[in-house]
């Protein structure tokens, strides 16, 4: 399959060196993915003939771009004849720009869509999923649980019975900053550093510890697995982190709590630092993400993980690439 | 799609009486399942226009039997014209009879299987699985977990990058057992009681407390997810709880860990009660289960859940027949 790969961060780049190292195994299950178009936001790189994805990161790490060329993704998605568009850009919670004009572009032409951007499935998720259907794949595991297969335990969830509700911690930095505050009695500022040290946390930290980051997956677990259709701005409360205190987590514990980023939905959909009982699944440690599927017939349902960044973010697009690939004999429209 | 289903104890029960109330469910969802024919141990029952799920299991109540005749299941198989064979009669460690001719028969005539019996699964994988292909399903969602989705949460780990190992909590009842002996200071026996009080474990516990059920079914994981050829003798050591006592549980704590009856696949496979930090995705209590999957790439993934009894693992069944119904229009042998 030829993709066209919009975005060349570290998702993209652990997508890119996994084409590398993963070529044995797909080769044995009888799959090939080939690079024909790569972009990142300063420039772009095309050959219909395949690129070699270990010259792309080469590039890319001595000279900050992926390629020359001028073209910009709108234009290699129009231009280029691929099978997939793979949209890998950074997060826009506020108009999920310019991902979302890229995912339609793709979608309208006939190419499938493997999305790791969850602001466009979270502001429009209707929308961009009716445009998808029976040929036309538009699959976006990576954007919740990094390469947790968060949807796919879902999904087998409801295969015979309804999910009627979802909790998580959703969001790995907010978890890291908070376990923190519990274990070292560090204040949220010196947690925050320290997850910025790490990498863990951005520079700007806004998206991770203001909730916009778990909302969004909370909204897209909620409309894929149960049906709704809520959108980011449906997220009530939606608070984050910059408040609490050392001193909440002592009260917390002395009562025999701890105190976890949650993201929940149910009848209404709601994101903040919430107490959960020691021995819950959704007691979780560190740069971790669970999400607990309520079944209406069969109880809770948990599925978690390290969420592992890039390199574990790229096995989820893969993934969907595989999915894509098998179902891509049966009649692509 | 017409099933025979072949065992009337609590997950066949459960299943029947999931086809009574998920009826709608499936009707939303373009499916539709028929009972054709049933056996349980001493009886059975045909109609080929599709029998009442409700009538049957109020005369497995009230009678004991599910029929009047005494048609065997192998005969049912042979001669009822059904488009699935469902095994759920009691699993036999030591040859995997009756439900290994029964799934052999059925696959031999071209019928689907769905089994909930893992004895034959985990004595003869590669044999059974070979006899299925392309058009043939044989599906056993079912033998791990209970409801919970461990197989089909395990597959997706291993699209894009190789499971190099797994580690579970596999069997409900020992975790029952254990977590009473170290939460209550319970000793084995009374611990035990408890469990055959509240239903957990059988008057005869040797298949679950002595190793066989998790051998079992961390065998089905390896072959299913790791591409092993491990048989049941396989599991080595194999050890059981009848010798654990309250002593070792303190010691444990003492140490700052938690004893666990673990099942684990790497180089090789055992099962017995291990040590665990207490912050480990396998520190989990009381009638739960859970599988870890080390991802060659991308880390540690888990699945977890209540263990259910037969009501979840007949939705295991169920998740079964959906997914052989949605792929029956590509094409039966």
């Amino acid at each position: 399959m030829r993709l066209t790969l919009v975005g060349f961060g570290t998702v993209g780049q652990g997508l890119a060196q996994a084409l590398v190292e993963k070529g044995g195994l797909f080769e044995r299950r009888g799959l090939a993915f080939d690079l024909v178009a790569v972009a990142d936001s300063r420039s772009s790189v095309v050959d219909v003939d395949g690129l070699d994805p270990a010259s792309l990161i080469e590039r890319k790490r001595s000279s900050g771009r992926v390629g020359e060329s001028q073209q910009t993704a709108l234009e290699l998605i129009r231009e280029v004849d691929s099978d997939v568009v793979v949209e890998v850009t950074p997060g826009n919670p506020k108009d999920g720009e310019p991902a979302l004009t890229h995912i339609k572009e793709a979608l309208r032409l006939s190419r499938h869509v493997v999305s790791a951007n969850k602001m466009p499935l979270a502001l429009h998720f209707a929308e961009l999923t009716g445009m998808a259907g029976p040929g036309l794949a538009l699959r976006y595991s990576a954007c919740v649980g990094g390469g947790i297969p968060m949807l796919e335990t879902g999904l087998a969830c409801r295969e015979a019975e309804e999910v009627i509700g979802i909790d998580g911690v959703l969001n790995a930095t907010s978890n890291f900053i908070l376990t923190k505050m519990q274990d070292e009695g560090y204040d949220y500022a010196t947690a925050l550093r320290e997850a910025q040290n790490l990498g863990y946390a951005e520079a700007d930290p806004t998206l991770d510890v203001d909730g916009f980051d778990a909302s969004a997956k909370i909204v897209i677990l909620a409309d894929h697995l149960m049906g709704r259709d809520l959108t980011l701005t449906d997220v009530n409360p939606m608070r984050g982190l910059r408040d609490l205190t050392p001193q909440d987590m002592r009260r917390a514990k002395a009562r025999g709590k701890a105190i976890r980023p949650l993201a929940v939905v149910g009848d209404r959909a709601e994101v903040g630092p919430k107490e959960v009982d020691p021995r819950s699944p959704l007691n979780v440690f560190g740069a971790t993400n669970v999400a607990v599927f309520r079944c209406e017939d069969s109880g809770e349902r948990v599925v978690a993980g390290s969420s592992g960044g890039g390199v574990a973010t790229s096995r989820a697009v893969l993934r969907d690439l595989v999915a894509i690939a098998r179902g891509w004999g049966r009649g692509r429209v």
